[in-house]
């Protein structure tokens, strides 16, 4: 997959080796602001990798609970560029009457104070009305052994800047499905969610989804709004997002490398019953 | 360093490896939520580990540029708790009577959108008042080399779940200063900067500072507010990173792994000029 033409920048830097300094060129992750606006009405500002604007958008709305499915939204498009600078705006109608863009501001920060960044407790979470998940999905945990390097193989622009989170669906059978890179981790999770929004693929009760960086809060919470059954990382939740998980019953894998991985909740979709004798305190 | 107390949750999961599950105990970092208010006013909430709140709360008053001295603190303290539950709350009151707690808020939201994710572009940056770095800090390569190995060595939460974030504060000779952890790279900065304001030693212009993770915008930002000449990391910066960094004058050093790193701006405190007939296109 050819990463988008923004997504990387070039610029000249200094590498220090063994006590030799030279000048090189670097390419680096490109992180600018996208500012959402909701009937016209400013809703949040991300840093994020210019790419996959609208999906990155769209997928804010739904991972966030301001919409939940793509019937509400009746317009989206990014803001045509200005003095031939380019935009950074993404624009979004919504259909239902409803929704009054101020209040929907008002009520955007007074319930999540953060919305990208998950800014919320278990109580609120509750508000936003994610539901209990509902998927029967089963793998078989070889296969999920292989997805961190079915990534890795894909993802070229981290390849080339060592700088950007990816965020990775594939199917029951390990099939990668579609694969998201940003300098930030919800960002590449909520163009995740955001394609699926757009090609009508939501929920995504048979998918796995694998992530670069750690399981924390918003990461689950943003999983579960998409309807995704298990949810995979490199590396450890932390202790909200495991509580989450388990509350709603989402699989929680973390530490998959090589051989070996740690689940925290709903292991039954993914390893067979633990033998009761090899049981620790 | 031990850890504070709530800073790590332990449970039960189960470990596959090699075809086997099994239920082991494991350490968790702990998140929860932590609202700051600012004379009862809900400012922020952010997703943290729990420890060091006061600090996080000041530092974060300081890096968002809402406070420029430790002056315009009238009280600092986190909320008593209620029916037994811990708290998460910490309440601010500043002195300028210019402060209107409503006001402050709008002002917040309609600056940054997001202040602790630093939802800002460089132009907000410059209403900030965040200014051109003045210190004439210069240090030793090798010993820049020695920061990371520095850090692991005292990084015990770390060591227990491998789910927390770092940012350690040395001196101009590689002496350790300050540490501290956090499931949020910009927490364990914010720490590091209110643990600063509250002991009295802004700006920390004789100081190097090394995270954990990338050196995103947001972390330049924040260096930047607390006067911090040199930001390291062990990972790749953003393109906005570098960017904010050359525009103020901060030196900002990448990719620092064993005997190699790259600087990407303000190299003149970290490295001698680069010899010339090595330069590469």
């Amino acid at each position: 997959m050819r990463p988008p033409e923004r997504s990387v920048e070039l610029t000249q830097v200094t590498e220090w080796e063994d006590g030799r300094a030279r000048k090189v060129q670097d390419s680096l992750a490109a992180e600018e602001p996208l500012e959402i606006r909701v009937g016209g009405v400013p809703l949040t500002v991300t840093m994020r990798t210019p790419g996959n604007d609208l999906e990155l958008a769209a997928g804010f709305l739904l991972t966030e609970g301001i919409i939940e499915s793509l019937d509400q939204i009746a317009g989206l498009h990014a803001k045509a560029p200005e003095n031939g600078l380019r935009s950074n705006v993404v624009e979004v109608e919504l259909k239902d009457s409803e929704f009054d863009p101020a209040e929907l501001q008002r009520n955007f920060y007074a319930a999540s104070s953060c919305g990208i960044c998950g800014k919320a407790s278990i109580e609120a979470i509750r508000v936003r009305g994610l539901r209990q998940l509902d998927s029967g999905l089963r793998i078989d945990p070889e296969m999920l052994c292989e997805l961190p390097e079915r990534l890795r193989a894909e993802q070229e622009v981290f390849s080339r800047t060592g700088g950007l989170h990816a965020a990775a669906l594939f199917d029951g059978e390990g099939r990668l499905i579609a694969l998201r890179e940003d300098i930030g981790r919800h960002n590449a999770v909520d163009k995740i969610a955001g394609w699926a929004l757009l090609e009508k693929k939501l929920p995504l009760s048979e998918c796995v989804m694998l992530v670069s960086g750690r399981g924390g809060f918003e990461i689950v919470q943003k999983a579960l709004a998409a309807g995704i059954p298990i949810l995979a990382s490199v590396s450890a939740p932390s202790s909200l997002a495991v509580k989450l998980a388990r509350e709603l019953g989402l699989t929680l894998v973390g530490f998959l490398r090589g051989r070996r991985f740690v689940v925290y909740s709903g292991e039954s979709r993914c390893v067979g019953p633990p033998s009761a004798d090899r049981t620790e305190a």
